[in-house]
């Protein structure tokens, strides 16, 4: 056995508490390396009365490793453990110590889980897990009904009219508001809206007032009802809190561009020197990126984190908001999102917390800061995959199982999954065959987590880059592809409405290189689905082994038989098959 | 190259701000399988500025693996980053996307360190790299002046007996206030006190009121009798917290014992079921160990964290202690210790707080919770290693390396190494033979780290697991080592004196196999000591090229010469030597 290759720490997402009483063991192994892994369980202070030894099970593969899991429940929350390898005739353990040939020879050798405290159990909001997410940016999405654009003229731009950098189109909450048949209909159940206070940019990442809604956007007796409406639908609402950076135009900014090192507010910010120089590019004090109009906040500044919550306490008081998308969120110190997240869940233990991190989130993914990060790196695999024609189904499998495996398991239960947003390029730009596309929805609504659809997508809204990725909505029908709708309408309900699709274990069933099709799997108690998918202008014929044969199309509801064993399916050129079955779960 | 084994984490011991201005990177490669290594290294929101490459250095082996570092200076506190491994002709990327042959395509692949905030530096007292501790079991190390045996008859067993599970022996803080002299002779400048404060056992690790001084060990004008003693003479003290568990004859959980569910106090502990049955073993409730005396104390209840830190800040205030050991440090919640760090460091910033942590403490040494953590790995890798004739130099190295690369750097030059404790048999039980004795304490005291001394230990006390290693200290010169004690008294003064031995980088220079010989030096601006053990029975001759011709021996003042380039050394049977140079330090 590779012993370089063979990891664990005894904490982070290798050793976790699941819930009140399990822990969850991961172990790393070179892939194909051990045929079975075992985990040797003892408490070090009983050590006399001997251990246990529970077999893990192989959870994920990748190019490189194989993971290992098992879930142990220590009967006084607390273990001492170490891992058996086997390979045919050859063992090893592999132990806090390192690798030996025999069992380490005494407790103080073994992994420490020390104690199970029931304060640091990882716990996520659970409709989080069954919803589908919808992105809006509200000056982008609808036009109020009452919106009388000879009025507004010179306020706002065109709508429909190619999106600049800056220029607002008039959309609003209202606007929001009156088209929740259209969300309804779609099938979401829970809305992420861009920011919505007082900034002076169309975007509105640079907020100058956050005690105020933005008065293009509307007002909190409008932001309450939008969400009162949302909730009598069932669709629960999210905003979004910018509190790594504010707007150059915010007053406590405004005071120390005024009053220099005499401004109380000077240590709101992080200032290198005096007189502030303002430019963007080479501002004397930090900012986010590169941009002198959005100095950085110090969330560090005990004034400021207050600041910071008691806006964060306003909102979700105000208005029963249900969340909070955190903008650039590893930019921001763990202890504001430590106090941040002890607020937001005494105030609703259901809400639910989502950071901005485009790399390794596992810093903030412990149970201690937030429940969820944008899963930009399973979009961006997502889409590297079904952009192409690759016939590498394994390749792909590894990618996803590698990221599988790299948070808590709670976490990744409700992933923000999502293909795209206001700070990428439209997926129907980088995917223009609607065949593909369609594939790298399906597979993301398909798969673990919590998806999100930035708004347009359904209907294959095209655009680069920002701002070319923030267009207007289309309403009229005409205007979008319809069928791609329905594909959308049709998806999200067969995600809402088979259980295994939201809540089932997923596992890769068939991917091999050399081979277009694969087919994947997500199981829960009562409820099995099959996801079958030729990406390949060929046609594939595709078999696998099933017990059963009550087997259902979920697109159609046709049976789909099962015949000596085997359930074979004709997959046409780029197509794609939704098989499952159902039964009465246990104890119901 | 071996993938497999090439490990890089964007966080914890693997990425970390070393100070405001210093990420301190490091990598993992299978051992001798880079020729060089290097950080590419840029900032995401201006990546086409281009990025700049550092070369990472090897800076430990052990068996497996080589680790590299650098320290990078990002110009705005961020970066974005990725690994160039080489070898000959091939040569290999490591990011945030694993493994590739060419740069990562985009700034979003590269491994990401995103904001280095100054409140999250990880800050050590500056005196507890140069203390060398003592460690005193205050029952145990010296009877007053006035004690009257005939008086206290019944009360404490006869001084010098064989220590029992329990009985005291009447040693207090008066005994040992009186001790001083003997201690500053000695030449350790820190003392860690066992539990002082109210308990009914003799080891006091079952505190029954954490709000008074033990009777038998003095009061509180008797604590800041000794505090100030000490802090005269420049010794500082760290008291030890049990915060953990309680004793069953605390008032609370006497309250709950006597009221049950009724009680205020049922959430102070973790409690199963009721009545409370209080038999060791299967107590009903959460202990320490198996220990039903010992109930443990829910330290996520907003009142128990009230009352530990309401008592953490009255000894802080009262008595001026240096700082804290943290008793079973690790099965108390990191919320609990974020708070006691933050209370500790708001009253005393140059507090030293220390925990008991027998594995990987990594989960408490990241800066937010403890400075320092007992090494006790490392003490038994050096018991291992000296206690036998191996001549495997090299594999003792290498365990060494392994564990100097395991935390932070500040946190590693701050471990509290110790070989032996009280709850551990007595070093010169372990390790007859005093060369070889002499050789575990030389290497300990002068490798990097806080050293800590048992009481005792340095005579040669003997003494097999607790109870035995708690025996009463021997004041009588006639019953002590007077020879060992003198070994002691000098290596502590050159630690103390030569600024190498306490501050100075630690590198292995010598440890190969089938060579009984090693030899390692410390080094820091102004000060170089080079140290020489044959640990073996035959006399070896070892040589080591050197640039000047100005060292001295430690031990005797004398010249040592280089000839040639070389310095050539004769060792005698398990030997040592200790050879320095210093010169006037840079801009001094």
């Amino acid at each position: 056995m590779q012993a370089e290759a063979v990891y664990h720490a005894a904490g982070g997402s290798w050793a976790y508490a699941y819930n009140h009483e399990t822990v969850h063991l991961r172990l790393r192994v070179k892939r194909n390396d051990a045929e079975q892994v075992f985990v040797h369980v003892g408490d070090k202070y009983d050590w006399g009365a001997g251990q246990q030894e529970f077999a893990m099970e192989k959870i994920a593969a990748d190019t490189l490793f194989d993971y290992w899991f098992c879930p142990v429940i220590p009967p006084k929350r607390r273990m001492s453990y170490a891992f058996r390898l086997q390979q045919g005739e050859e063992q090893c353990w592999y132990s806090e110590v390192g690798f030996t040939d025999t069992p380490p020879s005494d407790a103080g050798m073994y992994f420490e889980y020390p104690y199970l405290h029931e304060s640091e159990v990882f716990q996520v909001p659970d409709w989080t897990k069954k919803a589908v997410f919808y992105q809006i940016m509200p000056d982008r999405f609808s036009l109020p009904s009452d919106y009388d654009e000879s009025q507004e003229e010179g306020k706002f731009l065109h709508w429909g009219d190619e999106p600049q950098l800056d220029g607002a189109f008039g959309g609003n909450l209202k606007g929001i508001r009156e088209k929740l048949d259209y969300l309804e209909e779609l099938g979401i159940n829970a809305l992420y809206l861009t920011p919505i206070f007082s900034s002076p940019s169309c975007h509105k990442y640079d907020i100058s007032d956050y005690k105020q809604i933005d008065p293009n956007l509307g007002d909190k007796k409008e932001l309450k009802a939008l969400v009162d409406e949302c909730h009598k639908r069932g669709i629960k609402v999210v905003l979004d809190a910018v509190f790594n950076h504010c707007s150059e135009a915010m007053e406590q900014f405004v005071d120390v561009l005024n009053r220099g090192e005499k401004s109380p507010y000077k240590d709101w910010f992080h200032i290198h020197s005096y007189p502030i120089r303002g430019e963007d590019g080479q501002p004397n004090y930090d900012t986010f990126g590169n941009f002198g109009h959005m100095p950085k906040l110090n969330t560090a500044h005990p004034e400021v984190q207050e600041y910071l919550l008691t806006v964060t306490r306003y909102w979700m008081e105000e208005s029963g908001i249900d969340g909070w998308r955190l903008d650039v969120a590893n930019e921001i110190d763990h202890e504001f999102w430590r106090h941040f997240r002890r607020l937001v869940k005494s105030i609703n233990p259901e809400a639910y917390i989502v950071g901005e991190c485009w790399t390794d989130a596992n810093p903030w993914l412990q149970g201690d800061q937030f429940d969820s990060a944008m899963n930009y790196p399973l979009g961006k695999r997502i889409l590297d995959y079904f952009e192409g024609e690759s016939l590498d189904g394994a390749s792909f499998a590894e990618t996803v199982a590698r990221l599988s495996v790299r948070y808590p398991e709670q976490a990744h239960e409700v992933l923000f999954n999502l293909l795209g947003s206001h700070d990428t390029g439209r997926v129907a730009t980088r995917i223009e065959d609607k065949r593909k596309l369609k594939h790298a929805f399906l597979f993301m609504l398909t798969y673990p987590g919590t998806p999100c659809i930035f708004y347009g997508d359904e209907y294959g809204m095209t655009g680069g880059d920002d701002p070319d990725c923030r267009k207007c909505m289309e309403w009229h029908p005409d205007m979008r592809d319809e069928e791609l709708l329905d594909f959308f309408k049709t998806l999200i309900h067969l995600r809402c409405s088979i259980p295994a699709l939201s809540t089932g274990r997923y596992r890769m069933l068939q991917a091999e290189s050399g081979n277009p099709a694969i087919i994947y799997e997500r199981i829960t108690d009562g409820s099995h689905a099959l996801i079958w998918i030729n990406h390949s202008e060929e046609p594939a014929e595709v078999s696998l082994a099933l017990e059963t044969n009550d087997w259902k199309d979920a697109w159609t509801g046709e049976d789909v038989p099962v015949a000596d064993g085997q359930m074979t399916i004709q997959l046409d050129s780029f197509s794609f098959r939704v098989i499952h079955r159902s039964w009465q779960p246990e104890g119901s």
